[in-house]
């Protein structure tokens, strides 16, 4: 089977090809990336929903990034003892994620070198598409702190496995993993495109563990963003740590020097939870059950205390000799008072992974926090959590992971974890 | 635990309280809603990507309406024997459904009927999100014509079970199904929260079979749409039925009177084939094999034999002694000049269920296609495909559905299925 010839072609002649046939939106952003279309720092929200986030900075983007609309989260294994591999692979993703994130393929699509019979460098998929606020952020598990790489003495104290918790229901195949990658875009496909391509590029020292989709974030991380819903119908998040707060990122989220080894500095630690909602017994329970379970109302968000959605909740207030907001209620288990100050920055997504075969949709959240240390943060508010939150009977916490994710690249020959691995 | 009073609230009066929080887009929609939205008939268009689709008309919509952007696919298995549970659950899907498409609550979100401790008849998740283009439409499989509710006589000749394709590999766990519905829109949390409610609504009556979340659609249904791209990095669709082809609709979509059961008049035949890609083997083709397989350019998605995306490919041209496209070419064995003219509405789906468990996301199509008798369209098409294409080692159709769409409901008292059941 032979076609004619094909000439390779870049991610940029293909746009100025598919240009011809895609909407304005699409024409101006592929118009936008032909001019160099300027972005903003340090994962800085972009200028429109099909922009750039920029790649490099401090800190990764994809974490104070205002929280995009959809999640590929990918976990995986590193398959290859070859320490100079794994330094390798990283590299090329670095360089490779660098493109995708400006709306770039992640390599020549064509001929690659010459060589008209060599695979592709990019899948295709996100011809055409703009960059859609894509984030690429990743992190190393405890696991790749083994033996394998000799980092054995370089794993961060902060990074001590996760303790049991009442309830769990883990599913080792889809928790835990050597790394990992959480794209965010407003686009999926674009998001998709991503994982796959790093997935690609890997083939041979690394193998995909485990990914999830997620479909609607469950936090803003910007002052600027609405809170969202999840699966029970409520707003979701409104405590969360926002990026317009320097102080508290610095106190809560952003690991300081002298924190932990070096290499860290800047970056943060990551705990990912896929909690199984049970929603058809939740959609069983009344509407007063409901807020007395979240402590707020579930058309506002209010607490139950009164005011508005961004108000404190006033955990003192008593009504007929029994407190407004109940003891157990999730808004007074998890709040910072309760916790000895604890905050995190949630960027969660809500899932739906089909049906469970025992006719429920196999439906829920999947829980991304950042924080400084998960052992004052995480931890802490998950074992109260845990014990007394009434909110468990509707919940199953089926995979659990922990990454400590480095501080940004700085562009030039940085890669990601080259303070770790170089 | 008790909270104060909560009275009952319509999601219009949620929505109002909701836009003093949203961003300036989701206070248009809200006050769009409030005005009363003014909607397209039978499946046109949206005016905007937030807008609603009309529910009633001679056709369901959600077929030749332009596919949106996001995809929620349910097949249901009925659990009543009550021919009258099922009509009653019918009559309250297709009120719940002209709601939903028109942005509104699936039911009150509050107290029902002055009962306070009534769980509410919304789930809430999609509390202060625009209509989104959601379409509803519903099937019904041949396992509903079977002795249970009296509809033996009633089957269509054109509702005859799909044989067995060379090379399936068929889950019957999800394959089939007495009912589906398919919820299409621009914001997957509102496709997620149509289908989360007509399962509510149907407890006891019906019980999930299988779900299917599709993030990207494969094709176009409209002139308008740019031809997006399958997994494969490859435009899909460039052929497909279009809206704006009335003599080619009613030749090859539409039911037409004197075709089979006056009830299914004005409807169409779907079948749905999950087919996963094996990506990862695709990714390590070369570009040149790639195109050969498919009988097009990737770039461009124009015909092997030249011109642009839209020109007819040009099967008897040659090169060298060989067609340039393929005898085996998956654009030539497709084509309606090797299947006597066959044509299907196709408005498919990529999908991403995680990862295999081998190291491999799973990925692939949600096809989903519309057609006016499947005997003369996906049957041999599909047997075509199935026998030749080089296409199939990168394949496997995992899942199969079929389903007999009714017209479109008309007001009034008319239902989802009445001309079939009532």
């Amino acid at each position: 089977m032979t076609g004619p010839a094909t000439s390779g072609f870049s991610r940029r002649r293909a746009l100025a090809v598919a240009g011809a046939g895609v909407g304005l939106a699409g024409v101006a952003a592929a118009g936008g990336a032909l001019a160099g279309r300027s972005v903003q720092g340090e994962g800085g929200p972009a200028a429109q929903p099909g922009g750039a986030v920029a790649f490099t900075g401090a800190h990764q983007a994809g974490i104070v990034t205002p929280a995009q609309d959809r999640l590929h989260f990918v976990a995986f294994d590193v398959i290859t003892k070859d320490r100079a591999r794994l330094v390798a692979m990283l590299q090329a993703w670095t360089a490779a994620a660098a493109r995708m994130t400006a709306g770039r393929d992640a390599g020549e699509i064509g001929a690659v070198n010459g060589v008209p019979e060599a695979p592709p460098d990019d899948t295709g998929e996100a011809l055409g598409l703009p960059p859609s606020g894509l984030t690429l952020t990743v992190g190393f598990g405890p696991s790749l702190f083994d033996g394998r790489f000799g980092l054995r003495d370089r794993r961060p104290a902060a990074l001590a496995d996760l303790p049991r918790f009442p309830g769990d229901a883990l599913d080792p195949a889809i928790s835990g993993g050597d790394l990992c990658v959480q794209a965010c875009a407003h686009d999926p496909q674009v998001a998709v495109h991503a994982v796959r391509n790093l997935a690609r590029i890997g083939m041979g020292v690394v193998s995909v563990r485990w990914s999830q989709l997620g479909f609607g974030r469950t936090s803003s991380t910007s002052v600027d963003q609405a809170t969202p819903r999840n699966l029970f119908g409520f707003k979701d998040g409104t405590a969360n740590l926002k990026a317009e707060e320097p102080d508290l990122l610095r106190d809560h989220l952003w690991v300081q020097p002298g924190d932990g080894p070096e290499w860290m500095t800047g970056g943060s630690y990551l705990v990912t939870r896929k909690i199984r909602m049970i929603i058809e017994t939740w959609d069983r329970t009344s509407l007063r059950e409901q807020e007395a379970i979240v402590g707020r109302t579930k058309g506002s968000g209010a607490p139950l205390s009164g005011g508005g959605e961004f108000d404190e909740p006033d955990f003192a207030l008593q009504s007929e000799g029994a407190p407004v907001i109940a003891e157990v209620a999730h808004v007074r288990l998890a709040h910072p008072s309760s916790n000895n100050g604890a905050r995190m920055l949630r960027r969660g997504y809500n899932f739906v992974d089909g049906s469970d075969g025992l006719g429920r949709l196999d439906a829920g959240l999947f829980f991304i926090a950042y924080q400084r240390d998960p052992r004052t943060a995480f931890v802490p508010v998950q074992q109260q959590l845990a014990r007394h939150d009434v909110m468990n009977e509707y919940l199953r916490h089926v995979s659990s992971g922990l990454f400590a994710v480095p501080p940004g690249v700085t562009g030039g020959d940085d890669f990601w974890g080259a303070a770790l691995l170089a």
